[in-house]
């Protein structure tokens, strides 16, 4: 029996996706994943560690659904307008088998995942998986978003794709999108889009309104990255019920753990608490980003909890290895389109000054 | 725009899995859905309070490797043999997803999922959700498990169907198979074959060393049912590593929560308290089967955490209602080979006397 026989071609032919590092090294200052410096709110803790108990044996709510009220009551919307997921990671996979169909069945716009470069490098992989057809416009200058007119001349963009995705806030690049920007996009395109809110806490603007104006339009959240719930896997959805209705079909019948939905409803409830620490991260940022450029670096205007950065002196693979041996570990995406950039995530403001403290030293080797 | 026209037309037409009712009713005496009477034990609940701290705001293992180190040392195989997953609900589905072509992409055996009737009420979704083709074949006489020259001789059942599921000890009816009519399977089939194993811990023979035996057999086991820990969403999947790593290629980066592996790892290291609920479990099961079968009810002998009984007097269904007005809640499933049957999930001594003594009401009136 030859074993890969057993095995679909299209999945025998796929690169699995590469997540950030996550190594146990003494010391090591790991600004690679995005992850937030800051521990959840102590009430968050003490939230869970009451939760742990003999009730494990249970299963958890199917459907998150206490979660789900607290999420449409702070966004103002209808229950129905969320489906929560193991991260949003998990949401994101079952949007493209939910929307799209695999190119082997059907041709054409159908079967088109979207997106610009550089963005979130999940999507191709997501995309590959399903067997879907990926279309790919570069950012503008300064990873600026395309107008529709701008996207009609360039002749590449779909507007019937049936499904697209905005990381906004972009990442790699930090960029952030205005409401406005956005929902000219929203306007013009007719399949669904998912704007991937994920790093949007550290922006200036959200877009969530557009998610319940436009019914093609998807809002992507997460508690991973604002809300220092990485560990315990919880995002969401918000859209229109029709398309949520069609996610919650096809999702495992218990997609999220118990704990993670005791933490996340718990974190709801001390958003106060949060907005200290986007401040704080938002203030490491700034001065991150002036002394990184007093320094020769070129850095993009963030709006997110991470920087890139384009390095001087040595190429940003270089830098890369030269900052992980003094222990710091940043990010490095070896595209065209991102292969002269660093990846910084905002730490604590002394894990900025060994960051920068690092720098110095390799510059001036 | 008509929202409709953004999903898949196979979306649209699926009808979701219902997972068995959680509903919140002081007293109720929940039969339903096969959880553990007994909590976890004391040493996982410490194990889990002690994680819960500042480490939330990081991602957890991406590949949950030291419980697969645990599970693989404990199951006498290497690390690459185990994938975990967010419950083993979630494996199955990946199975599909790596193993089956959907209907549309290839006709015949590769797009084939198959299972006995009756067996695991998920399976059909998820065939349904990929879009393969579903092939059944009805269990024998008191829900027997075919021998491959039955298979044979009844031409339903395809020896080189994509993939095969074999519920063992089988759900609903708690039959249990030995591991030697299972090998019989195992060498006469050609295409994946997973033996689900999600109560095997209340049986008298497990099949893991098959897994390890045939390179298209795979193991499927959970934590939820006789561990105590459905709330944390933890199963698993032993197999030749190249089908584990078809799966692991496809999962999600981060599927299994950080206070789920925590969990499972703390419940490896405390089996000898969980053989002790095993036991419990099943003398419960004993007396209430034997109880049963003495006011009527025909009692399929069982090697789960569940019995299922055919009653007297009233019609399952109508049992199923008269027990619920008496704050009872068991598991009927409409389907033809099983709506003579009611499925009643193995509770504390308590829980049991309390629904035999409901029956005795219900035949007394």
């Amino acid at each position: 029996m030859k074993i890969a026989n057993l095995i679909r071609p299209l999945v025998r032919e796929l690169h699995a996706y590469v997540p950030g590092e996550q190594p146990k090294i003494a010391g090591l200052i790991k600004l690679n994943t995005n992850e937030n410096p800051y521990p959840p709110s102590p009430k968050v803790l003490s939230a869970v560690k009451k939760a742990v108990d003999g009730r494990f044996r249970l299963y958890p709510n199917p459907t998150s659904q206490p979660l789900r009220q607290k999420l449409a009551a702070i966004h103002g919307c209808g229950t129905e307008n969320v489906i929560v997921g193991n991260g949003s990671d998990e949401l994101l996979a079952l949007a493209i088998r939910a929307f799209v169909e695999p190119a082997e069945v059907s041709k054409g716009s159908r079967s088109i995942v979207q997106y610009f470069t550089p963005s979130y490098s999940l999507y191709p992989v997501l995309a590959d998986t399903h067997g879907a057809t990926k279309n790919t416009v570069p950012l503008g200058k300064h990873f600026a978003l395309p107008t529709p007119s701008e996207l009609k001349r360039g002749k590449q963009w779909d507007f019937k794709a049936a499904l697209s995705f905005v990381t906004t806030p972009n990442a790699p690049s930090g960029r952030g999108y205005g409401r406005a920007e956005l929902e000219e996009l929203c306007k013009a395109q007719k399949g669904v889009l998912i704007l991937d809110e994920a790093y949007v806490d550290f922006a200036k603007e959200n877009a969530l309104e557009l998610a319940l104006k436009y019914p093609n339009v998807i809002i992507s959240r997460t508690f991973s990255k604002a809300y220092s719930l990485c560990f315990q896997r919880v995002g969401y959805f918000i859209g229109h019920p029709e398309l949520i209705s069609a996610l919650d079909k096809i999702r495992d019948s218990y997609n999220v753990n118990g704990l993670g939905q005791v933490a996340a409803v718990a974190t709801l409830d001390d958003l106060e608490f949060y907005r200290g620490n986007f401040k704080k991260v938002i203030a490491t940022r700034e001065r991150l980003s002036s002394e990184l450029a007093s320094l020769g670096f070129t850095v993009s205007p963030s709006e997110a909890n991470f920087v890139f950065a384009k390095p001087v002196k040595f190429s940003a693979q270089e830098w890369l290895k030269k900052l992980r041996d003094r222990k710091i570990l940043v990010r490095w995406f070896g595209y065209p389109e991102t292969k002269d950039f660093l990846r910084i995530t905002i730490g604590t403001d002394k894990e900025a000054d060994a960051f920068l403290r690092a720098v110095r030293q390799i510059l001036a080797k």
